[in-house]
This record gives structure tokens, C-alpha cells and sequence, in this order.
């Protein structure tokens, strides 16, 4: 038994995923859920995936091994610096947030002496779903989860929450929090982005249910991610607000060079640019790669 | 046995795909195949994916019930051009090309009386993949095909067409040529455009390698389409040019609006953006849908 007492805060898709793979696994003895909506509380009792719903952080967080923080990015300090006070020597903290730096500032201000505990990680993982209904025991079987430490982490807790990923499954990997937030700007957050913007340009048109009738398996996957959680991705958008703008502006500059190269009638340019995406894509990301 | 003689111009993804359901249905005696590559015509005979190939198109058409052209846009024209003077009566020629109005254009002035019995039509089917090896007997099972018969079209003509995609799988539905482009470049043109335009914006960064590793299935999806075939997507950007540029240009002018609402921190508006997009990809667009 690794984990005597583990704590979800915020039993959703990767938190209900992550307490039924380590309890399938035999990894826990007991798992606590706490969140702020108590239907959603009672389903997850329900369906096995927690053990008991607290229904104070205070309560939740007693005599926790392992504290999984798994909300929306925007809600984390709130509820960093509610459990704060609750959190007892040897309690380690975790959370699963997609941006880093600004979790680990609110981590900074709250969490005083028990910092070095707090252990900022982020599976790569997840689907259009939300919710514990969505939760599925094998989510993190083969995928990525980027721990981003501080100089201050405690070695050993930054080890016991690589362990729980491992047990589950996951990959497990170290980089700066910075360098994570500007990588998954690139691969995650821009193309929400632009799949949100997409469809919602789609909706306005006046033909838009033929638009959507006679979409193929491309734009299907293509906005697959339109369908994740709105209020989600508004806090990672607010989040990692400066990056994201950034490669917005690049991008826009970049598709402006490409409407003009169609305009032209310039074929050379278009199929250099395809070709050498679609080389990219063959060669750096493989299907069945992790 | 529906086909006495079937002649596939260009034996890729969608010509192969198609013969192979065909034969496979029992609704062909004899396919004949034509390409500019006789690697890859050998290789369709080796698969058994047609019966011969022709040395020449004249040599493609003879004796043909019907004629598929399934070369990338751009090459029809010429190819409708040089199969027209061996074109017998009774013979019916259709398209499988992702853009009608040029093609359209290019058949009325080649194949002069003939023309009525031109069907054009666009298999809403295909993947990132392509070449005869990719071909798939079910490719067009449950997807849908779209005819857009101008006023001239023989009805008896367009009616053997449709019943041909019908015995392989596919749900046949006509609409205007004009009205085929417009919805076909926001629902398939322009996410292309959006997709190989991501890819390559990645691949000139300097972490790019870090990006693609840590990609997950979102970025996957999302980027599937930039590994279609460029001489494809060249073509189709050059055909449909007018409406795609208008698209990208509103993209644009969208996409600023949305990094605007980031910059600002206005979490409202992107909420409702998103949540917008959500509830239409929800509602209009299931991914079990047809």
C-alpha cells in the first residue's frame, strides 16, 4: 500500500481517473473527495470512486498522505490557501494544473513553511469529456506527466508523487516550470484556441448546418477539443495569458502570409508549406507514439 | 452486375478505395486503371485493386460504362481534355474532386457534347493517408457523397452515378456547385489550412522537439490533417482560392478579437466563446454521426 489516505480535491475527469487507477491498482487505502458541488460529490461515492466526500477542506485534507489538487487553474490558489491552515507535517500536496508558473506563485504565497511539499505536476492527458462520469481507470496508461519542482521541493515528496504517476501508468518527466507553461502553449493551448475560435465562426454563418452535415472525419477531429470545458480553458487562457498571446499574434501573422500566398495563385510556396508540415508531422509525431 | 467496364483515372486513396468496394459488392466485371506513375499503377495490379492498366487514356476510355476521374483537382482539366476525344457514346465520366466549380468549368469546355454526361461529384471520405496501399474497401461506408448536377446533366446519367456510391456505403446528396465550395471550405479547406499552418509555426521554434513530445491527443487530432498530400492541398487552394482567402481573412479578424479578450483578462467573454463553441460542436456535430 503506497498511499494510506489520499485526497482529491475536485473529483472530475483527472481526478476521479487518477483515485480509481490507484485504487485498482491497490495503491490507497482510502480516498477522500472533496469539491463544491455536492451532486457531483454523491455521484462520485456512487460510482466507487471516492470512499467519503468531506465536506470542509479542513476535514478533507486530516491526516492525508497525498493531496491531489485537481481544478480548474483559476480556482487553484482559493483552494490552496483554504487547505493551508488544515495541512499537518508529512502531507504532501500536488495538482494537475496545465499552466505552472502561476500555480507555484499562489503555491509561494500560501502555502508558507509547507511549500516544499507542494509538488507542481501536469498529466498530458485527458479528453473532451469532463466530469467523473468521464473518468476511466486506464486515462494515464502511457502518457505523459510533466513534474515541474522548485529548487525548494522536498526531494522525497517530488519522488512519492512521480511514484503515484508511475503506478498509474504514466511516463513520468522533470522540467522547468517556465519551459513547460511556453511548450504547452504551443501544443495545447494555441490549438484550443484556434478550434474554439473556428467553430464558433462556423455557428454565425448563415448555412452552418450544412457546414456541420457535410463535415468529414478532418473537422472532426480537428474540433474535437472545442468540446472540452469551457470554464477550463478560460483560466488556463487567463492563466498563461502572455504566452498564449503571443503565439496568437505569430499565428495570425503566419496565416495573413499564407492567405496572400493563396490570393497569388502561388502554388510553390503552398506545396513548400504543406509539404514540409506534413513532413514535421510524420516524422515528430507518430500516432502511436507514447 | 451494375459495371460492365469501370476505368479509375488516378488508382490513390479514393480510386482505389472505390474499385475495391465495387468488386468487393460484385458490381464490376472488369477495372481498368490509369495514373502518370506506373510504379504505382503496377502496384494497384499487384494489389488487385484493378485488372489492368492502360497506357494511354484513349486506351483507359474504350468500351468504359463509366469513368471515374480521381486525380488531385488541379490535374483535371487536363486529363478531362485528353480523355474527351476518345470518349464513346454511352459512357458516363464523373469526378471525385474536392472542389466543383472549376471542374465544372473545365467540363464544359472540353467535353463539348458530351458534357451532359458528366457527373461531378465529391466523396466527403478520405484520411490523412493516401496512395493505392491506404485504400480501404470500406472507405465510403456511412460517409457522404455530394453531386452537384448542373441543369445540362443527364438525369439518367447523375442517377447511375448516385447508385453507384450508394452500393458502396455512401450517402448520396445533391446541392449546387457553388453552394458544394462554399460549405466545403469552412467545414474541410480552411482547417486544413489551419492545421498545416500550426505544424509548421511549431516547427520553427526552437524548443519544437519538447512540443511534439509533449503533445497530447488533442495535439494529435488536431494536427492530423496537416499530414494529408500537399499536391492535394495545393490544388484545392488553388481551385476554390476566392472563398478560402474570404474565410481566412474573417478567421484572422477573429482570432484578434479572441487575443484581445486574453490580453485584457476578459475571463467573461472567452467563457461565453467558448461555451458557444462547445454547445454547437455538441449539438451539431456528434463524432458517431453518420
Amino acid at each position: 500500500m503506497m498511499i494510506n489516505k489520499l485526497t482529491i480535491i475536485g473529483v472530475g475527469l483527472i481526478g476521479g481517473s487518477l483515485a480509481r487507477a490507484l485504487r485498482k491498482g491497490g495503491h490507497v487505502r482510502e480516498v477522500m473527495g472533496y469539491g463544491r458541488n455536492l451532486a457531483h460529490l454523491q455521484e462520485a461515492v456512487g460510482l466507487g470512486v471516492i470512499d467519503h466526500a468531506a465536506v470542509t477542506l479542513k476535514e478533507a485534507v486530516r491526516e492525508a498522505d497525498l493531496v491531489v489538487v485537481a481544478v480548474p487553474v483559476g480556482s487553484i490558489p482559493e483552494i490552496l490557501s483554504e487547505l493551508a491552515p488544515g495541512l499537518e507535517d508529512g502531507t504532501i500536496v500536488t495538482d494537475v494544473g496545465s499552466v505552472k508558473v502561476p500555480v507555484i506563485k499562489a503555491a509561494q504565497a500560501t502555502l508558507g513553511a509547507r511549500f516544499p511539499f507542494f509538488v507542481p505536476g501536469h498529466p498530458i492527458a485527458g479528453t473532451e469529456c469532463s466530469g467523473v462520469r468521464a473518468s476511466d481507470v486506464d486515462l494515464f496508461r502511457r502518457r505523459r506527466v510533466i513534474l515541474t519542482p522548485e529548487p525548494e521541493t522536498d526531494a522525497a515528496a517530488a519522488a512519492r508523487v512521480r511514484t503515484m504517476w508511475q503506478a498509474v501508468g504514466a511516463e513520468v518527466v522533470t522540467m522547468a516550470a517556465d519551459r513547460h507553461d511556453r511548450i504547452l502553449a504551443a501544443s495545447s493551448h494555441l490549438p484550443h484556441m484556434l478550434a474554439y475560435a473556428l467553430v464558433e465562426m462556423m455557428v454565425r454563418m448563415d448555412d452552418h448546418r450544412a457546414i456541420f452535415d457535410n463535415a468529414a472525419g478532418g473537422f472532426r477531429d480537428f474540433t474535437r477539443i472545442a468540446s472540452s470545458d469551457p470554464v477550463m480553458w478560460r483560466d488556463i487562457c487567463l492563466a498563461n495569458r502572455e504566452m498564449l498571446v503571443t503565439l496568437l499574434r505569430q499565428y495570425r501573422n503566419d496565416l495573413g502570409a499564407l492567405a496572400k500566398a493563396i490570393e497569388k495563385g502561388d502554388g510553390e510556396a503552398l506545396l513548400e508549406l504543406f509539404a514540409r508540415a506534413k513532413r514535421a508531422r510524420d516524422t515528430l509525431l507518430t500516432d502511436d507514439k507514447l
